[in-house]
């Protein structure tokens, strides 16, 4: 009896033996997970964070030049905001929510890596920061050369602080969207068509710029854009596309195996995929409508193209994203052309229809992939909508009651970059 | 007999233990090697991709500002249809080429990722479509101010779609030259040659800008370039030198072992080195033909440094390699004169100089670090340089005949950004 | 007794069969470790390259647009020639250094990787040479506008080459400072007190631009830059602040295991608060002064928001790195004027106050977090700050005696492009 026991333990050891053998020959430790994703969240971060000055950009870009300067301190100055409330605020307000519920805590962030979480905590902070900051930038390019800086980044503070937390939370901080079944993987609803409602909010509450719908400001009467430099404008969309495989990329949460390798390689694959179709679809379009392929459509295709795959970038077919991209980019452009010429509203850089728009196209066409049900993505996106819409509204109206938003239309005609910064953007260069 | 066999078993069952503990302590698992390589793809593809938005600011730079607008919207028109066409049928034309042959098949890509390939089929995809599209990007340049944007984005297709993967099929494919034993580790002439020899072909087809060689259009007779934006063009420079580390690095294919990543380490210090050889000549040389350090050859000789080390940056060590890219950058300042003031060819940008020119100096270089004989990558550069030639040349001369390449004299002379984009690129900002 | 063998035996198989599983679950190998400790030099290491495109562009926004195409090619340049001197001499020159000595070896770089040192050498050498090049970057902005490229391009090779080398082997090659217990986690003092100690003596050496000081250079008297273009500063800003998550994150040295991948995390978000807290404290501040919000005020406290955590970014809280970019951030403001001012030192892009003055503040604040002794923090400080500061003069002033520093009044007045570069920045845009 007892000799059979040996051999049974001397089997049982080799047994373990080899299996150990083997599993550090297929298998990925829990260790090795933690870095990969730790670093996929770093890189994804900073390639995020780098949209901020896509943003920066495209909006120096496309506003008239005496406003210049106080769009680049906007956009420094909302990063930098958005960076600390969501540290002070904002990322417990959306990870610390009950699960189905509707609101977090207001309590700063605190690290509470353990290696079963996956990655660190700080890495996770770092992603979802950027993104906060980004649905801020979304809405500083409509609201630009009419809103005086104070209010500005007083409004910057609550929606970063607040409102995008809060909203943030209902889906991936596990609250009652996220338990409705509701899908959104990178934020086609809760970052951009967040953004655009609280953009769309903005420019109703403030009006138009002077003279932009009697034709005084309209420095290109042909074009939707008062653009003055077209090729800050093409650098800003280049950096939020390549900025954008971090955005989706990241989402994916996890590179830790090899399904999750292959999952982020199609979104970057998709991404790409879906930006092109809306570049296509946006020039072909401004030349069936024109006859010339005009640069800014391009621009705002590209970005209506990216929008609209990121509710759902892993699960079409690289062809499948073209098509979704390139609806988006038709869309974009006659949403641009709506909202200027029959509805009168002022979005100098097109972030309402670009963002906020095809954002809702986005996440109405995931259950075409499988992800969500129409119904869900039709609550959500409503939801999120209005919350971004309503509490940017009432903010703003406090702001302008209290501070006044405007500047004078002294002020103004003269540009913000004399009133407000006190440097010309380009002072050596006149027209 | 009994007795033994139980102290071989428990013996043996020790030596595995062991060998489990010891192996995943130094050996790198499968899977692990999987999510590394992934990762490589995925973060040189977007570091390529980045080189888009390079050559974008290159050559907004170095143009006149009445073609800026325009060359903003080919860039990222380009890349966009680069995109589609390399996954409608670029990567299979490529990749499922049989050994030692010509061409592969005209189909869409598909995913066969397994764990054997070593990395995501996606990734791969992702990494050689930045290639593709960058082969058009050098293109661009050397055809501005005066195509067509209609007969360019066709013209971008055939050639990202079908002329660059089949000539990329040869070698990386496994094709006929790779078979012959050619060396190009990461594109030398796949495609910084192909790229300069399309250019060539559309250089020639297409004629030189209007009064250029007759003094009307030299905005600037003292230099080569008629640039409108000298920090465009170095921010552009900046971007490709950043984007090369992930076009070389990534070229590795591998960093799954010690051995690829003290590789890739390598490459990325020579792809720097020769960069800076490349500027160091090239400002030497220009200030001891002209007496001044003309920045927009400094720009040429860090992208010729660039393309010179691109046919092997492994092999040679530091010093080896500000050598490669010095004698490039002399190549590339000679060049760009000798295709200016003696054959009268326009290149807007000095593409056809710095990535064909240098291109087959840098295929040609190889040898001396023991990569490809002098033969074999001769008959490799003129086989590359001729087929993109001849059928650049070809397709541009049907495009021709068909819808006419350029635009009238007077469009021309407006600007393409009037009549092709109907948007100024800079209208507050006139002479 | 031998039973008993057998069964121990049998025992300790089995165990070390489990320790294999075991080990192979929870740990990280050691080549694993090698892998991603590369990756994340080389990682680190093109981000701040790219900070070389940072100061490129800052420094181009922030001149007037006679010296851009000048100031254009010193940065081009001087990364080139950082790249060449640190391989030839200056790795060996800090790395060779005896324990506690004062000097290494000038020997080329050579390739020593071994698996125990933890990565390649080849991916340090990247990151270190990058550190490199970034204090000859916060040189030249500085000397913009006054000095001649050939003397500029000489006291490159000599600062990167040797005077950065030596003091840098003082504390990270093991040198009498590391010795001595100062503690400089990302070269707060050893990149940026000492570029700003170089720039200061440059300053004082060449003189004020002509005009500068008697309003008849001062394009923009209402503020203290004279910019030709703010977005362009803006983008440089963005550029560096993305970089440094390279400069601090990749400072950490490894990412490979749990406590190094939180440790990176933290630096990131740490290096993101402090910039934050710059830029809105230098809004505020100039807001209280003047009434405006200064966009070159905002770009100098991000600035020194990030040089003020280089000194120690992973001990503090997120909080406390708010704290100390923000005092960074109003130390900056008062440094540039009390500079300008009441010293009459010109400093076209405030790079004295932001490295210099500010990476003061950021080392003498470690002790706050339990990184050094105040004592030796001083000690440290003023030893590089002396170190640079004396070689740099006495360079340039042996530079000056053979070559002359400075263009005549009339190639100053009509500017560097013309007379050095041959080239004009824009010359199709004119006042």
């Amino acid at each position: 009896m007892k000799k059979y026991l040996g051999y049974f333990l001397a089997g049982t050891a080799i047994y373990f033996g080899f299996a150990g053998l083997g599993y550090a020959e297929t298998t990925v430790s829990a260790e090795v997970q933690y870095i990969f994703n730790t670093l996929l969240f770093l890189m994804s971060g900073f390639l995020v964070m780098w949209m901020a000055a896509g943003f920066a950009m495209l909006e120096s870009g496309l506003v008239t030049s005496k406003s210049v300067s106080a769009i680049c301190a906007k956009n420094i100055g909302l990063y930098s905001i958005a960076g600390v409330m969501f540290w002070l605020v904002g990322y417990n307000l959306a990870y610390g929510i009950p699960e189905g519920g509707y609101i977090g805590s207001f309590t700063p962030w605190s690290d509470n890596s353990s290696l079963e979480t996956g990655y660190s905590d700080g890495s996770d902070w770092f992603f979802q920061m950027v993104f906060c900051a980004t649905t801020m930038s979304i809405v500083s390019g409509t609201l630009a050369e009419r809103i005086k800086i104070w209010p500005f980044f007083l409004f910057a503070a609550i929606l970063t602080g607040i409102i995008y937390p809060i909203s943030m939370g209902w889906q991936w901080g596990g609250g009652w969207l996220s338990v409705a079944g509701f899908s959104d993987f990178a934020g086609s609803t809760l970052v951009h068509a967040a953004g655009g409602a609280a953009a769309l909010a903005g420019a109703i509450v403030l009006g138009a710029r002077s003279g932009r719908f009697s034709g005084k400001g309209e420095a290109k009467p042909m074009a939707p854009f008062a653009a003055s430099s077209i090729p800050l404008a093409t650098l800003g969309v280049f950096i939020l596309w390549l900025g954008w495989f971090g955005f989706n990329g990241g989402s994916e949460l996890i590179i830790s195996d090899e399904a999750s390798a292959i999952a982020v390689s199609q979104v970057f694959m998709n991404t790409n995929m879906a930006a092109a179709g809306g570049v296509v679809a946006a020039l072909l379009t401004s030349f069936f409508a024109t006859g010339k392929m005009d640069v800014t459509m391009a621009i705002n295709g590209a970005i209506a193209g990216l929008v609209a795959i990121t509710a759902g970038p892993s699960a079409p077919t690289g062809g499948e994203a073209v098509i979704i991209g390139a609806i988006g980019g038709v869309i974009v452009y006659f949403s641009i052309l709506f909202f200027e010429k029959r509805l009168k509203i002022d979005d100098p850089v097109g972030a309402i229809s670009a963002h906020g728009t095809v954002g809702i196209w986005g996440i109405m066409a995931t259950p075409l992939s499988g992800a969500g049900a129409f119904g869900t993505q039709a609550i959500g996106a409503i939801s999120i909508f209005l919350w971004a819409f309503i509490t940017s509204a009432g903010t703003l109206l406090v702001l302008n009651a209290i501070l006044g938003l405007r500047p004078s239309e002294e002020e103004e005609t003269s540009g913000l970059d004399a009133s407000e910064i006190g440097v010309e953007a380009y002072p050596e260069f006149k027209d």
